[in-house]
């Protein structure tokens, strides 16, 4: 189908959806998780295809993201009764008040409307975004990976015949069928009709939303992500978070990235980092951790020397850039002027410095004492996520169900007139 | 200043602000409103060459906009002391809780950091932006119309020097030097140094602002409102209505520009209107308002033929463009294609016709007999208003101090890594 007829028709089920009560809302997704169990082998067999043409062409860590198997089918479809047991984010009261002049004024939490997701080769996006979507009353169009592109569109069939098996019109979920660069830009500029553009995928993909989008579009996952270890730091707790952070899952968007180390422990902490994150890993005989360092820091240990780049750089790899600085005031300064304003952590026993680094480092999650890697929907006690905002505007960090929501003012009179 | 520099300035005393006190704030605010006291007469020297410059070269409307006078400049004073007595938004805890993991993490409402608002040509709006952002813990950047320039930078050289006397950096309020069309479009443009856009103004200056920013901006103002009358409605009630929502201020945003009419009472309810609207007025000598009538409702009273813009057009003006409908499922239909998603009214004693406008109207605004004209932050006990938001993200309707915060998760812990 033609994208601007799937864009129209989106705009056409926006009704239906936002009229669905809590329960509607649920026996749909149930019955989009049957479905997709039910069309497992159709599913993997579109997977096949997809694999086979990508063979080659693709590195094999994108070759292990596009790939499916049973229990990541499964995975996806208790991904989805997972999301029903999440409270309903629709029609929340968020504030109530009687005006002066007598009118009942209610603020209330309403769908956007059409939300657009452009993402790139792992298959689960399809329905992990569309529950989300759904769960929050929005009509939701994906725009997947052209690798993934069989995979994907396969997914979606289950999940229409589950909505149509409710007796739900199957436009509640869209999905792209062009997969050529203008059915991007025509969802990214479909001013009016997309309500919020989501892009879920690497710097690229979202440098180009946020270049090319006159729809609202909400800047998701660049981390840059920094550990400061102050000088009154636990240095064993402040290891054990580094080599979390660090090198736990290197490739997601909370990992740290810069270590900063303040000069009056430098001498005898960076000894200590190398080692764990280093020397005991190759020891052990796993990947160690390349360590791009300072002038300063290389003074003292062993490592690459760092180019200024590097600590402007999201490596997603076994690389930390690491820096002595004087405190916490230039940790903050650092900061302010290098991260992307994802996650950052401090490692210290003062109180003074742990309150001084959460009032000013302006980041989406700032964390005292623990890893970044826990900035989450799930961890965050939000049940799920759409991605995490690295913007101020409207959400901030992880994104749930309520932040797929925005509110309107429904104001009861009884002919009150402005005097 | 170069505009540049002012940027830079405005970035620099953004931590200064952000870590000011309720108190600091509050005692900054008093000495800003006592100094626009004592420079009054500065101030109106100032206004005089501004008004000197302009008259003949702009409208009689604006000019009044333009001049200040001595109980203008008071209201301004009092407009920031009213500012004073609002709470503190900054340091709000949104949501709090223990994770699983142990953690104690916190929502906590904290500034956006600098905003920049571009506005016309009224004086006053200096001061009430500047005492709002102030509050909220936001370092602010005005830039005004160029008709107001002596006016607007007397107000701020007033307020700066009150920050002075409180001991405060004057770069917390910073105003634009250079009139030029290059100056509104650094600011547009300064990605990563302003927080937030905010476009104070007709249409074309908004649209300007969406159209060249690369900084976030919240669409502000345009409202094309619709009053719908029912065929259950009190019609009595809803000529009260549409006569204030019409005429009580025609030039702002939140009056009525489109009335709806339930065909069942077209005939009986027109003529009343048009007696109220028109023959009422003409007879006491005051303006009357022009209907501009769809094909069916001209068949029922005299008027002006509608043209298909009529029904896109934000009039600010004694013009109300009239259309019959055949019942609150094509007026909803009507409102989706037409409004600009400000306010809309229904009036109705039906309360499933209600129930479903305000279920089905996807405005900031939906008001149930009661006047459009309530749309007001002083109104919805906001307590004051930085301008109205006609988009869906980050804040909807009026925007008060909390709409002019973002949030940040600060989270504690006891050294804990992510399994």
């Amino acid at each position: 189908m033609k994208t601007c007829d799937i864009i129209q028709n989106a705009v056409g089920a926006k009704k239906c959806l936002a009229q669905l009560s809590s329960e509607q809302k649920n026996n749909a997704l149930l019955a989009m998780a049957c479905a997709i169990e039910e069309q497992a082998e159709q599913i993997l067999a579109e997977n096949a295809r997809d694999m086979d043409a990508a063979k080659g062409k693709i590195s094999d860590v994108k070759l292990d993201r596009l790939l499916l198997t049973r229990s990541r089918i499964q995975g996806m479809a208790d991904g989805i009764r997972d999301v029903v047991l999440l409270p309903d984010p629709v029609g929340r009261i968020l504030t109530e008040r009687t005006t002066a002049d007598g009118l009942e004024l209610k603020k209330i939490a309403v769908p956007l409307g059409v939300i657009a997701i452009i993402y790139e080769s792992r298959p689960n996006v399809t329905s992990d975004a569309a529950a989300l979507c759904l769960k929050s009353g929005n009509v939701c169009i994906l725009r997947g990976g052209k690798e993934a592109y069989c995979s994907s569109h396969a997914i979606v069939k289950a999940m229409q015949d589950g909505l149509k098996k409710e007796g739900l019109p199957a436009e509640l979920i869209n999905i792209i069928d062009d997969i050529g660069h203008e059915s991007a830009l025509e969802l990214m500029q479909a001013k009016g009709m997309v309500d919020l553009l989501i892009p879920r995928g690497g710097a690229g993909l979202i440098r180009n939303c946020l270049e090319n989008a006159s729809v609202p579009c909400i800047e998701t996952g660049t981390g840059i992500c920094t550990v400061y270890v102050d000088a009154d730091a636990d240095q064993e707790m402040a290891l054990r978070i580094i080599e979390n952070a660090k090198t736990q899952r290197p490739s997601v968007c909370n990992a740290e990235e810069i270590c900063l180390v303040s000069r009056e422990i430098a001498k005898a902490f960076l000894p200590k980092l190398k080692k764990l994150l280093v020397d005991d890993r190759k020891a052990a005989g796993i990947v160690p951790v390349e360590l791009r360092l300072s002038e300063e820091a290389a003074a003292i240990i062993d490592g690459t020397p760092a180019s200024p780049s590097d600590f402007d750089t999201e490596f997603l790899d076994y690389i930390l850039a690491v820096k002595v600085v004087a405190d916490v005031r230039e940790a903050v300064e650092h900061i302010a002027q290098h991260s992307t304003h994802h996650s950052e952590a401090i490692v210290t026993c003062s109180e003074e410095n742990a309150n001084y680094f959460a009032a000013n480092v302006d980041s989406a999650a700032v964390y005292i004492n623990a890893s970044t890697r826990f900035t989450d929907g799930g961890m965050f006690g939000l049940g799920c996520e759409m991605g995490i905002s690295t913007q101020k505007l409207h959400a901030r960090g992880p994104m749930g169900l309520e932040e797929l929501n925005t509110y309107r003012y429904v104001i009861k009179g009884t002919g009150q007139v402005r005097k």
